[in-house]
Formats: C-alpha cells, sequence, structure tokens
C-alpha cells in the first residue's frame, strides 16, 4: 500500500485511529455484556461509554507505553484507563488480547469487503453500459492471438460482465468467511468469559460467533478471503490485458482515454501508450503474491502463535487498498475508454474472407466430403490467403474441387457476417437478464 | 503426481482412457441434440453411439496421430472416425476442440471434487470420533509454543473438525464453480452449434451451461478452485504441524501409529518418527504452488490462448491425486492415533501450578487491585517458577502483598482444573450440534 | 513432469534404476575409505564393488521390501545384501540415509544441471544465428505495444542472448550451490565415520564436501537452485512472449515453423496459431510455482525433518525435466522461425513518420526552442497521424511555428532510417563480442 | 514496509527526496558527458549542476505537474527547469525516461545490498560470538522433531553461520545482477544519444553499463535479485523456527531475552513467548512472497511495457526494508539469546540412554551379527524405553541375545558421550577457519 496507488477511504479503515476505536467498540460492548451477566457494575459499563467513547485516543502515547510493554493492546488499555478512571480495571475482564485483535480485525475486513462490493458494483455497472453500446459492434475474434471468427465487442463485455459477477458472489463468501467475532479467552475455553459475551458483542459488530475458536480465529478463514482477492486480480488483470492488446498500434481499436496535457513518454512526443491497463497488470501481480503468506499463516503451532501478525499488518491493507484502487481504476478505463468500430472491421478484412474458413468446412461435410477430405480442401485455400495475401472466395470458387461438391451460390452465402451474431441476443440475455 | 503419493481411484480419473471415453460422451451427446434440431440425421446418431460407445480406443494409435496433426482432437476424431465409419463426418459439427477439453475437464474436476468431498467427509468422522473419545481429556492449551491454560484434547479435535467442515463447504462451492459445460463453437458465438447443444449435454453430465464462454471456458473458475484446494491443503498442514509438535519427544502427548516391522532410521533403532504428518507437510506445500500457475493462467489473450493447457495437463493430475492422498492419509493418521493422556497431564504440571495465573490475576482485580498492580504480583511470583522452578501457589501463599488482597482460600479455590473445561459442552454443541 | 513435455535423457536421470545405482556408488566409494581407513576388511570393499555393481536391482523388489520397513534406504540395502553376501554387514557402516539420499540427489541435481546448461548453449548458438543473420533487419521498437523508434531484429534476438548468457551464469552458480556430498551420520557429528570418507566420496561423484551438515544438506541451497530455474523459465516466457505478439495476426513479423499436416484448429481451417511459444509460457509458468516449496523447504525442524523430500521427490524431476524440454523447444523454435522482414517495414510506416518525433523534438530543443514548447509542438502534430491518419512530416512542414524554428531541409533529415541503426555494431560487440 | 518494522537508514534510500537527489545526478553526470561530446554547452553542464545541485525539489510541487502530465519523470524535469533556468533545456538530451528511472533503481539497490551486506556481516559475527561461547555446549541432536544423538550447542550456531554465509556470498552475485546502468534512449539503440554517456554515469555512480538495454534494464536481473531476498528470508525462518522450537515450554534449552516491564500476555501474567522469533517467521513470509511479482516482471512486451512500474514501486521498499529490520531483528535475538545447558543435558536423558542406541547396533555388526538382527535387537530395548520408560543400557545388559554377542564392558563404553563431539573442531575449522 503506497499513497500512490491508494484510496483515502480503504486507507481509513486501517488507521491507528480506526483500529483504536474499533478495540474501544469491542472492549466496551463486551463490558455491557458482563454487566448484563453482573460480573462487572452496570454503573462501570456505562461510565467506560462514556468517558472511553469521548476520548481522543493518542497514538503516539500508546505507541510509548508499547515500547515498554511490548505488548500493543496492554499499552492500549493502560492508556484507556487513563480516560476511564478506577473503572478501567473492569475492562477486559476475562478476555485476551487476540479476543481484541482478532475481531478488530474480522470488522476491518468486513468493512474492507463492502467498498470492495461497491467497487464490483461499480465496475458491473460500466461493463453492461458499454456492452450494450456496443452489442452489435462486430469485431474479430481471436484465438491465440489470430483471428477466428467474428463476434461483437459487446460479447467480449459480456464476458468481462459475468467473470466479475462471478467475482462478487466470491467475495460474498470471502467475506463471510471471515465476518466472525472471537471472545472466547485464552487458548479459547470461555474458562473466565461467558460465551454470551461473544455472543452479545457479535450481534453489535455484525458478525457471527466463531464455533470454537483457539485463542485466535482460525486462519483458513483469512487465507481463503486473500486467495479469493488474487483470484478477483486475476480477472482485473485479464481484462487489462485484453485492453493492452486492443490499443497496440497495429491493432487499435480500443484506447485508453489520453487527458489533454497528458504526456506518454518524455522522449517520443507521438507515444499513447496504456499505462492504466499496464499498471492494472503490476498491481494484479501484488494482490496475487499476498495469497500465499496467507496461506502459509494457517498452521499456527498448537492453540496460536504470532507469526500471522507482521504478514496481516502488511497484507491486510495492502491486498484491500491495492485492489480497490485497482478496481476503481478498471471502471474509469471501461467508462471512457475510446472504441474504434471501423478499426475493427478493417483488422477483421485484413486476411480477405479468411475469417468464414470454418462454414465452408462444415457446408463441405454437409455436402458429403469426409471431414479429412473437406480439411484440407479448406486449409490450402487458406494458407494462399495467409501467404500470398490472396482472397479466400476468390481461392475458393477457382478450386474445381470445392467447386464440385458445393455450388458457387453456396460458397458465396458462407461469407455472411450476419450469421455470427445471430446468438447475441441469448448470450446477453443469459449475462444480464435481458438483451 | 507420482506413484508413492498417489490412489488409484483418482489417478482413473486422469488417465488417456478416461478422457477419450469423457470425449466420445461429449461428441454422441452432442449429436443426439444435432439430430433433434435435424442438423445431423438421426440414425447418425444412433450409430455413433452404438459403433463408438463399444469402441476400445488405442491411445497409442491416437498419439500417433496426433505427431503429424500436432492437435490433441482431431487424432481422435480421427481414429474415432475409423470405428464410426461414414457417419463419423456428422460428429463435432459446429465444434470446436476447447468445446471438448474444457467440458471434458470440468467433468473430470466435478469427479476428482467428489471424491475429495468424501475424502473430507472420512476425516471428519475421524475426527469427529477422537474428539469425543478425547472430549474430557485434559491437556495444556499452548500459545507462542509456551503453555498457557487448560483445555483438553477434544476440543483441539473440534477445532479440526471445524475447519474441515469449512473447507468441505469451500470445496462445494469450487465444485460449483468449474461445474460448466461449453459448446459454443470458435469464439463462443454459437454461430454453427445452436446453443441447445450446450443445454443438451450439460444436462447430460451434470454440468450447467456456462452463460458466456469465449471458445474456452474462462479460467478465473479454474484458478478458485486449485486455490481452493490450495486453502485446503493449508489446513491439512496445520493439523499435522499439531501432530509433529505433540510427537516431539519431551512432548510425546500423541504419537503417530508405528507399525510392527515398521523402522525409524537406517542408523538410530530406537527412532519412531513422525513421517506421515512431516510428508502431510510437504505435500501440502506442493499443493499450495499449484494456486499460483492457476491464477496466473486466468489472462489468456483476447478470446483464449492455449499457454493454460500445459499447466492444467500437469496441475489438473497433481493438485487432485495428492489432495485426495494427503486427504486420505490423515483420515488414516487421525483414526491411529495413539493419544497418551498421562503425558498430557505430567507436561501441564512441568511448571508447578503456573497455567492458573490468570485466575488469579482476575481474583486480585475483583478484589480492588488495579490491572496494572495485580500483573505486576502475579508476574513476580511466576517468573520465580520459570526461572528457579518454585511451585506458583506456594510462592503466592507466602507473597505479603498478595494475601494481604485475597484470603489463602480464595487463592487456592483458583487452582481448581474443572474451572476450565466447563464450557467444553457449549464448544462441542456449536461444533457438532451435540455434546 | 508428464511424458508430453519430457524428454529422455532428464527422464533417465529421475528413474529408479538411476537412483539405486548411484546409492550403490555412494556406499561402495565409503566402503573404499572405510576399508582405506581399517575399519572395514578391503576384501569386503572389493566383495561390495564386484558383487554390487554387478547386481541389477529389482525395483518391485524394493518397493515390496519398504511396504513393510517403511524405509526406501533400508529397503534398499536389504536388497543389496542379497546379492553381496555376508559382506553386505559393512556397508552403510555409522552411515544414516539422509548421506545416502542427499549425496545422490546431488548428483542427479549436478547432471541435470549440465543438461540444462548444454540446453541453453544450443539455444545461444541458435540466438546468435538469427541474431547477425538480421542483424540489419529494420523493425520498430515498441513500448507498451505502441511504437516508439525503429531498431532491428538483430538487436532483439541480442537482447534475448545476452539475457540467458545470465541465465546461464546464474545456473552454473545454483549448480555449484547443490554439488555438495554429507557422509556426516547422524545428526553431521561424523562420530561413527570419518571425515576422510566424505571427502572421498566427495571427490570421486566431483562434488565438494558440505562444511557442516545436520544429518542432512542444508536445504537454503536447494531453494537456491530451484529460484534459479523459475528465473530462467521466466527468461522463457519473455522470449515467447515476443514471438507470441510477433505472430499476431495484425502484427505477423515472425511466425513459428508450421510443418506440412499440420493443423492449427479443429473447427477453422485457415488457423497458424503460435501454440509452441504459448506452451512455453505455461510451462514458464510450473517451473516458477516449484520456487515457491523449495523456498518454503528450507525451514526444516532442528537437524532436520522429512517434510522436504515429498516436495523434493516431485519438484526435482518436475523443474528440470519441464525446463529442459522448454529450452529444447524453444531452441527449435528460434532456430526455425519464419522472419517477415518486409511486414516489419510495412507496420513500422502503418503511421507515417510517427516513429521520427523525438527526433524533431531535439532538434527543435537544439535549435532553442524550450523542451516544454517543443513537446507541445511535436505531439501536435504527432496527434493528427495517430487521430486521422497524416503523414508526419507533412503535418510538421505545414506547421508554422516548427518551420519558423527548424528549416525545411533539416527536418527532412531527421526522417533517416540510417540514423537509429548506426550504435547496432556497439551492441553487437558488447554481447557477442563481435559484429 | 510498515513503520513498525522499519529502520531508518533503509526507509531513507526510498524517500522521494532520494529518488528524486539521484534522478538530478543521473542527469547532472550525463550532461558532463554531453559537454565533453561536444553535444551541449560546457557552460550549461555547470550550470545545472551548481543551480540543481543546491535546489532543494519540492516533493508535493512535483506531484502536482505530474497531476497534469501523468508522468513522473516530466513532473521532475520540469520543475528542476525551474531552478536551472534556460540552460534546462540541455538535461536529458537523447534520454529516455526509463535511463533514469532504472538507473536510479539500480542506484537504490545497490545501496540497499550494502546496508544488507553489512546487516549480515553483523549477524555473522555474533553467530560466531556465541557459536565458540557454546562450542562445548553439549545438547541432543534431534531429527524429526524426536532425539538422535548428541551434539554441541555451538555446532547448531555453526550451522547457521555456514549458512548465512552462502546468504551473504548470494547477495554479491545479486548485487552485481543489479548494478548496471542504462543510458541508451528510446528502445536502447543509442540513436539520440552516444554510449559514451551511458559508460561515464555508470563508472560516476559505481555501476556497469547495461550490454544491451530495450529502453529498460532487462528485469531478469530483479527477478534474480528478489528471489535471493526471498532465499535468504527463508534461512531467517529456519534460525528463527530453531530458537521457537527451543523456547517451547517442554523443552526450553534457550530463550529470547525478556526485558523488564516486557509483559507476555494481556491475560497470563506467567507468558515468555518468543515472539520476536515467530514475528521473524511472519516476515520470512512476507519477503518471500515478493519473488512471485518479481519473476512474473520478466516478461516485459516487447521492448518494454511499464507493468513492472507499480510492483517495484512496492516490493522495491517492502523487500528491502523488511529484509533489513528482520535482520537486524535476528541479529540482537542471537546477541542475547538465554541458553540453557543445564536443561539441554536433562533434555537428553530423558529417554535414558536411548541416544546411543547406534553405537550399540554398529558394535553388534562390528561383532558379527548381521545388520538385520543387530537392528531388530537394539530395537525391541529401545522400544522398552520409549514405552515403559525403562533404561537403555540396563535393558541391553539383561538382553541374553546382546551379550552374548558383545561383552558388558563393549556396552557400556558405546555410552561415552565424549565420542560424539570429538570432530566438533572439525567441524568448526570448516567452517570458521579456526577452531
Amino acid at each position: 500500500m503506497i499513497p500512490r496507488y491508494s484510496r483515502p477511504e480503504m486507507v481509513a479503515i486501517w488507521s491507528p485511529e480506526t483500529r483504536f476505536r474499533i478495540w474501544f467498540e469491542i472492549e466496551a460492548y463486551a463490558c455491557d455484556a458482563l454487566a448484563e451477566l453482573g460480573v462487572i457494575p452496570k454503573e462501570a459499563a456505562k461510565t467506560i461509554w462514556e468517558k472511553g467513547g469521548a476520548a481522543k485516543f493518542d497514538v503516539e502515547a500508546i505507541d510509548e507505553i508499547e515500547r515498554v510493554t511490548k505488548h500493543d493492546v496492554i499499552a492500549f488499555l493502560t492508556h484507556l484507563s487513563e480516560f476511564v478512571g478506577p473503572d478501567a480495571r473492569f475492562i477486559h475482564q476475562g478476555m485476551t488480547s487476540s479476543d481484541v485483535l482478532d475481531t478488530c480485525f474480522a470488522v476491518q475486513l468486513t468493512r474492507a469487503s463492502d467498498i470492495l462490493l461497491a467497487d464490483i458494483d461499480g465496475l458491473l455497472a460500466a461493463l453492461k453500459r458499454r456492452a450494450f453500446e456496443h452489442k452489435d459492434t462486430v469485431t474479430v475474434g481471436r484465438s491465440h492471438g489470430i483471428h477466428a471468427e467474428p463476434t461483437t465487442f459487446g460479447v467480449k463485455l459480456a464476458q468481462a460482465y459475468a467473470e466479475f459477477s462471478r467475482c462478487r458472489e466470491r467475495l460474498v463468501h470471502a467475506r463471510e468467511d471471515i465476518a466472525t467475532c472471537a471472545i472466547s479467552g485464552a487458548v479459547g475455553t470461555f474458562a473466565n468469559i461467558d460465551p454470551y459475551v461473544e455472543e452479545h458483542v457479535a450481534k453489535k459488530l455484525g458478525l457471527k460467533p466463531e464455533p470454537v475458536s483457539t485463542q485466535v480465529i482460525p486462519r483458513d478463514r483469512h487465507a481463503m478471503f486473500f486467495t479469493t482477492l488474487g483470484v478477483i486480480a486475476s480477472s482485473i488483470e485479464r481484462l487489462a490485458t485484453e485492453i493492452r492488446h486492443l490499443q497496440r498500434t497495429e491493432v487499435l481499436e480500443a484506447e485508453e482515454y489520453f487527458s489533454p496535457g497528458q504526456k506518454g513518454s518524455s522522449a517520443m512526443p507521438h507515444k499513447r501508450n496504456p499505462v492504466l491497463t499496464e499498471n492494472l497488470t503490476g498491481l494484479a501481480r501484488m494482490v496475487r503474491s499476498f495469497a500465499l503468506p496467507a496461506m502459509e499463516n494457517v498452521a499456527l503451532w498448537h492453540e496460536r502463535d504470532i507469526s500471522h501478525s507482521s504478514v496481516e499488518r502488511m497484507i491486510g491493507p495492502d491486498a484491500t487498498v491495492t485492489l480497490d484502487f485497482a478496481l476503481s481504476r478498471l471502471t474509469s478505463v471501461i467508462d471512457r475508454l475510446l472504441v474504434y468500430p471501423d478499426n475493427m472491421l478493417k483488422n477483421m478484412n485484413k486476411f480477405r474472407g479468411l475469417v468464414h474458413s470454418q462454414r465452408v468446412l462444415l457446408a463441405l461435410t454437409q455436402a458429403g466430403v469426409s471431414r479429412e477430405d473437406a480439411y484440407r480442401l479448406v486449409q490450402r485455400n487458406a494458407m494462399k490467403v495467409w501467404e500470398q495475401g490472396a482472397d479466400f472466395l476468390e481461392e475458393l470458387l477457382a478450386d474445381r474441387e470445392v467447386t464440385s461438391a458445393l455450388p458457387e451460390a453456396d460458397i458465396r452465402e458462407k461469407f455472411d457476417l450476419g450469421y455470427h451474431t445471430k446468438h447475441v441476443d441469448t448470450i446477453f440475455k443469459r449475462v444480464f437478464g435481458e438483451a
């Protein structure tokens, strides 16, 4: 997470101020429950909310205490007690620092998820708008970077829409996975704290109680969360790569918006480069890489060790802030993407008629030619187009073996572009529920 | 995937014979639908099932053809046509090889998932049985590898049970994600094949139609699948690590079953090593590593390229076969685990009474001592136990500052073991629905 | 490692037969040294070489013994003793199985390295030949996939040559790193075996003695080895990606050789796809992924655990076999690459004159225009070329602000192609030592 | 990189101020060479050094310009020109922004390497000191976490010393790999800038000229650099894991220094946890993860794309700062490690005499018993020690089959501890060159 690739709303989730506020709320809600159970005085719980709730925590001061205690939660509690006064001794009763840390992390990750879900919704909206705009914009479909058969630019965007819809669903699952609360005390036995406290705090924070924690919330949950972010990042890379390809000088079927005053190169003033999608490609690599330490974090020793902590202090902010930025940047790229339908047609016709080779193949087999022979016939004419720049239709019409199997009119009919787009509506209905 | 770490049922899914059989079925089901639509003769579809269904595909012969065509599906179709005869020209009409390959991969991965789900069920059963067996077997809970507070061995196993229940649910999601069928032709436009064919084949094979494919089934699905396997592997590593720790010479609270005739070391005949769980740790590293190329596979170029193929030819079998083997091995380890409750108690009492330090701390704060002072009082007595092997209770009773705050009887009461296990039933009910 | 992507010479290194032969040699060389030291009878060492050396080890039989002992080296020694007779008891004196396993692994990895080094040499030769062939073949250099300035195809290949020269040097380092021999007995103390034995065996096998082993050869060595393979794989991916780009339909400046009889697509007979380089891209992903478990293997517990073993049984063969295949395939791609200089020129001139924008910029600044103004002047004319297909030179000549700063002849002179290739010889001399 | 895990000297390398200063120096040195070549006025070069060298670059102002130009180097040059005045137009002549960025990155990485090398030297010194201190401190060697045979604590540290010596050498190689300078202009052809400029700047900055760049310095160099850091991090993890094991409550052979005032747990005042080495374990996971995007960065498109940039803006600082912090923390842990030789002996004798099993095995084979029988005899007595807590020597002496092969005195002699440490000097000489 570096300022260059960060947005303030997501960054705020990870600030010390936010963290301390969440810690306070966890402790204070726990006090409410403890007071209800008669473990601590009701008046104390009230005082804690009033004095602690009004406190402005001093990050520097807390850091100062931590330098002595070498324990962050103890440092915070010591600082908090200065505001609360003698009733502070009722705070954290029977709890362990992981109760606070892990539940806080759950709150932060669910908030981060909510922003990411909104990001995906924004991207989906942009993709849908542009997909319908270009539903009928014919372009060549490519496999292996080689012209295959016609499709439409709208279908390309529909594919991205479907992919990010899946990503959304995965993120919903991942959010559910990490949205648990643990207030179960040392080694998770509830020896010193009643399970009711956990239920109460969970409810107040919009989480579910962790069925069985071992002092910590088990890290398979977080592994699933961060690997899911890695998969979403990979989908971003896919769409970014598509745009980078389309903007290549020789292709130029689409282009990132180039703003007035923008400079593409310090040396070459003619340059207009797909720098945003290249940047997204790199950011995707980063988010993906965070999946690994998250998975390595799962095998904590016995009931818990603290090796996961340094990892999460880094990837918690890094993964969510970077993905938020990337989703938002991608949305803006899609929203403002310059699309060049004329170039799409020009490119498709570069090798004249070649994209219709399959239809001729199928027609030949339908006319009784074996698949192997039909393939050979079509391929030998197609190669002349590749190698000598010939016109495919003309070559076919001049090939006796072809014309003896298929009448000329039938051959010509196979070069109809509309044939390839007749199911675009079907696809749109499947993806968007409408066409 | 190497024989040493493979089980036959999972290996069979990935054999050439199985693959060709699935390819055949995809083609034959597609022919049924094409015949229904009147695209090919009904009789042809029947012949294809009869002659192709009875054929014994010759893997060597197909490989031989591929050496010329450099295309696996074409090689197969050529071979198939030798069995089917002239009607073979009706096979693969309007389809592209990815329709066959990707749908086949989906069938293989769903079958693999079913085996893995059964594996997890077996593991869950073993964990549940041993958890209830040791529900009340008291053992020390450890954080940072250091004694913390008492828990039971059953609670440890309940934690593993809960973790693998989550893994099961994740695998169900992952299975759903890859269980789609694409029969959409070149670049996925259905230009040469009616969407009905896809629906028919999907239904017959227990898959869902891919809403929008681009010749290939999008690889974000597979990325999610293989990262999910990586997370499951990480959970295996966690449990394996726990057992390795428990078997350490100084701990020896549990031990892998050591069979008659087994030798632990070529040099040292006294050795009994946790080799199975160490092996599981290594296997987990492998399964986890496959998540990466799976994520890198997502960003195929344009409608598709073939870079994913070599990766999937390797990780398809490797990840599923290795995980199947690992789950099965772990189940057997749990099933036959030797558990030593006496050693558990002996270890817990190594530092006499130390595990009760929190209770004394809480009692002091309840008695009006500030949290900071209480901590200091308890810590100074605890350190004597660590450093000089003293008895914690005796030290506390000899500490005037402590006894002036708490009567002796109260202090003694804090050393009751039962206090720590009183919520084991609650935990079991949460995890197993029963206690 | 799957047959499809394997070459026999490398596969042979990893066969059980090879492994058992190396094990035998390690034991027999150790016996020579032990006999020299008087620990075992000279006659016994002789018998071991004679009878063991002539033995044909039965892999199945050894596996059968292992099923009982659950220990591979013990199974082998038991089998070996059947050939050697009573003198077999002198084998493995004071050694531990890791001495055999780790030293054998070192022998296998050094042999694998030698093949890989030869592979790289082959690739370098191909790159050099084609680089000199196309030293003066002008083509456009591209940054961001966008035309930048002219270069030559030979320079592109020189870059690849330099990169693989570095890879070669890295592999030499990596080979050195793993070429050590450990015969140090249990926990590496030489308690039961004199260090001389290690020195002797190391010398015979072309290895260096491991300065301090802990029963195992430390795994940081292997981590360095496999990460180095991952970097080499990444360089393969770079060159493969370049070729994939050059073969795109709209670019078509180079093309993988397409053999007679080859079929590019089951559906579209016109297709010629860069399937080899796409395949290399996927293989690179695999080799790269093996770096991870290799790094995770480093932190073995205490003197050693066996978690590394399952990983190495898989990645030892997988990484070396796959990389060998990939290097060989890449060499063949380069050797037979079809290069289209005419298309290179045609592409370069697609946006007429645009590639000369920097020279005009520099000339303007040289003529006294500020950098900011010069940039603005050049950019505004360049944009007309991008957007309206104008001719860059004509636009400049029609721009008063430009011509007032630079005489027409000077502007025209900036469009000289030769200007860009004047240092090609310098570059070739740096890379190849000749031009 | 987060403040918690950062040290100021390394952080300073990555500050905007440092970066802009290096950019300036690259530009100014290039001007010197250009002036020498007569391309720009000598006076201009002098002015640039004087006015630019005295300038205090305003990071905020530069960022402001970048928001318009969307190009960081152009923003900097614009800002610089305000200080330099009209001569600023001679800056950056014939250069491209990558010349500045990549050469600057090389300078930053070499400076970072120098700090890391000093860190390793510090760690080596600490390891050596403690190794000699504990050269003869007998402790049990463990394989699989199970007691094996005696060794000394000094030998353990010697192993770590040897490992970090290798890491040091690898880092020297890695530093060399990235210490190159590219001043070759757009697409690296030197069209607009003489190779002499590159040579001059390289020399001034302590770098070597990049033999052939393609506008960018090839990223295989950086991949090798960051993977090397990943391997070093893995070695840190190994040593950290060893200490975590030794500090386990049941082992307690060594312990991280616990400072006065430190608190191990908010709930349990008795706790002393190995939090520093656990923290190092997590940091190692992070540094290791950065190897991946670094390898994915290699395959830039054509002469270059900018996808590597966002990755490097993150991992450049993150990897070096985190590794610097980790090495320094590990050094401090080793320096102050509390070592408990008494506990080491107590642990070794936990299973009475078991660690001598191999010697008895060897003695039996020497006495003519077959290896298989000897193994059986020793194992059956050893198992009584494991399972019933018997004394190994007594059991052997009571076993007729054993005593009939070996006289009692011979058996007793096998229990001599000194036998195992007789080669410690040899090992120390190998590792440290002295003993």
